[in-house]
C-alpha cells in the first residue's frame, strides 16, 4: 500500500453565500463538508486511481470523527489515524456565489502532546513495514517538533520506502536536509527554501540541499522537474478555470502513483499535470473527473533533457 | 422549572482573525465554541440567576452532541431536547481583531420531520406539566410548520403556564394570534408585526393583535412595555459597549424570572434591561457579568403609567 502522512488533519466545511461583505450576516445556503488535510486529499486521488492507501496522522473531538466517518465512504482507503486528547481543526471557505471567489478561515489545530507524537512515531514504523511509498504531506499542528520531518524521511529511507515531502517554511527546510526522494514545493515555497524566484535554477538548487528529486508546481503553467534522470518540464494544454485548491495534492498523487507503478519520469509528469489540471475543474480538493483527466493525459507537453548516464 | 424551546438550537462557533478580507486566507488565533441559539441563551441568564430551567427542542450529528456535551456544565440546567436525524447548525461569528466587528454565518439548519415534530408536541406537552412558565425563542427550522408556535401558546395556556415569544416574521404573527402572555420583539420585528414604525404606537398595537403584554427591545435605549398593568419605559444609565448579541436572550431571562417571581412589572422592566445591558459587555451570547448586573440594576430608569384600576 501506499502510506500518506497528515499531521495536521482537518474537516474541510465549504459555504455558499450570496455577496460576503464583512460586518454583515449571512445565511449559508449550501452546507458541504468532508475529510480535509493535503495527505488526505492525496489518498483519496491515490484511491480513485486503483492504488490500495493508507492514512495515518491524528484525529480527536467530535470533528475528528466526522473526518474519520467521512474517510469509511473511499474504498480502497484505509484509516490509520491516531487518536489525540485535542479536537480535530475546520478549514472553511465561504464561496461567494456572486463572484464565485473563495475566502478562507482555518483553524490552527489542536496542540500534540509527546506521547501523543511518540505513540504516533510508533505507528508510522509500523506502518512503513507494508508501504510501497510514503507521502509526508502539509503543516505541523502545535506539539510536534519543527525537525518532525526530517525524522520521518530518515525512517523511512532506513525502512528502504521511498518518500516524498509536501511542506513550507521550516518544516521543508529541515526535511529536505534528511534527504527525501521527492519534494513538490510551488514557487513561493520553492523560493522560500532557495532564495531565488527563479523556478528553474531554484529547482535545481533544491536538489543541492538534499532532495534527490524536485518537482516543482507552477500553478496553471504545469510542473518543472529536477531529477537523476534528467530535467523537463509539463504543461497541461490550456489553463484550467475552477478551484485550485488541492491541485497540487492531485499532482502528488500523480508522482507517487508513478514511482510505485515504476514510470518514467516524463510519464510521471504527464499523469501528475493532468491530474493537477483535472482537479482544478472538480468541485472539492481531492476530487477529480475521470474523463477530463483522460482527456488531458494525452494533450500535456513534456519537454526536457535526459541526464547522460 | 422554567422551560424553555430552541427548535433551532446551534453550535456557536466564535473566530478571531487579524483583518477579515473577502477572497483572502486568513489563520483563527482563536476558536470558542459553545451551545447556541436564543432559548439556550436564555436558560443560561435563568441559571445564572438561580431558576431551575429545562431547555427543550432538537439536538442532532456531531455538532448535536458538542451542544449537548456543553450543556452539561451549567448547573441548574437540564437538557431535554430531542434526537433528531439531521445535524445541529453552526453559527459562525468571525471578529476583526483590529475593528472589533463581526461578520456572521448562519448555517440554515436540518430538516425536521413530521415524525420528530410529532414526538417533539408529545415531549413538550408533557414538559408543560411541570412548568412554572416557558419561553419560546428564535426560528423554526426547516419542516416545522410556520403556525408552530401558535399551537405551543395554545397548548400553554391550555396547561395554564405563562408563555413568553420571542420570535420573528410569520412565526412570530401566527404566534401572536394565539394569545401569549408576553412577546419581546425588537423594534424592526414589531414594525414588520405592525407596519408601524413608530414603538411607542406599535407596541400598543402588538397587544391589539393578541399579545396580553408586549415589550419592545429598543437596543441600547431599553425598553418599552405595554402591559395590562400600564405601560413604562426602562432606560440603563449609559449606552454599552461591546456584543449585542443575546442582549434580547438576557432580557427574555429577566421579564421571565421576573413573572414566576411576581414581581411587579417595572421591577421586571429594571431586570431585564440592566441583565440585557450586562449581557452586552460579556465576551459572549448567554453570559453576563454579576457585578456589573447589581451595579446597572440600581440605575435603570423606569417611567411610565399605571393603568386605572
Amino acid at each position: 500500500m501506499i502510506l500518506t502522512v497528515t499531521l495536521n488533519t482537518a474537516l474541510d466545511i465549504t459555504y455558499r453565500v450570496r455577496g460576503l461583505q464583512p460586518h454583515a450576516s449571512h445565511r449559508v445556503s449550501e452546507v458541504t463538508e468532508r475529510p480535509g488535510g493535503k495527505g488526505l486529499n492525496v489518498a483519496r486521488v491515490l484511491a480513485a486511481l486503483g492504488h490500495e492507501v493508507t492514512v495515518t496522522g491524528f484525529a480527536g473531538g467530535a470533528t475528528g470523527r466526522v473526518v474519520q466517518d467521512g474517510l469509511r465512504t473511499t474504498r480502497g482507503l484505509a484509516d490509520a489515524l491516531l487518536p489525540i486528547a485535542g479536537t480535530t481543526r475546520r478549514t472553511i471557505a465561504v464561496v461567494d456565489e456572486h463572484t464565485g471567489d473563495t475566502t478562507q478561515l482555518n483553524e490552527p489545530g489542536p496542540i500534540i502532546s509527546p506521547a501523543e507524537w511518540s505513540a504516533f512515531r510508533e505507528a508510522y514504523d509500523d506502518l512503513l513495514t507494508s508501504a510501497s511509498a510514503v507521502a509526508l504531506c502539509g503543516s505541523l499542528p502545535p506539539g510536534v517538533p519543527v525537525g518532525a520531518y526530517a525524522g520521518l524521511v530518515r525512517a523511512a529511507r532506513a525502512a528502504g520506502v521511498p518518500v516524498l515531502l509536501d511542506a513550507a517554511g521550516e518544516a521543508l527546510r529541515r526535511g529536505v536536509a534528511a534527504r527525501p526522494d521527492i519534494i513538490k514545493p510551488n514557487a513561493d515555497e520553492l523560493a522560500e527554501l532557495t532564495g531565488s524566484h527563479e523556478p528553474f535554477r531554484a529547482t535545481q538548487d533544491a536538489r543541492r540541499r538534499g532532495a534527490r528529486s524536485v518537482v516543482t508546481s507552477l500553478g496553471p503553467e504545469g510542473l518543472l522537474a529536477h531529477t537523476p534522470d534528467g530535467h523537463w518540464r509539463a504543461t497541461p494544454p490550456a489553463r484550467v478555470h475552477g478551484n485550485p485548491t488541492g491541485a497540487g495534492d492531485a499532482a502528488v498523487a500523480g508522482l507517487l502513483s508513478g514511482l510505485v507503478e515504476q514510470l518514467p519520469w516524463p510519464t510521471r509528469l504527464a499523469r501528475a499535470a493532468a491530474l493537477s489540471a483535472a482537479s482544478v475543474q472538480a468541485p472539492t480538493a481531492g476530487d477529480f473527473d475521470r474523463g477530463t483527466y483522460e482527456e488531458l493525459l494525452g494533450r500535456v507537453t513534456v519537454a526536457g533533457e535526459v541526464t547522460a548516464a
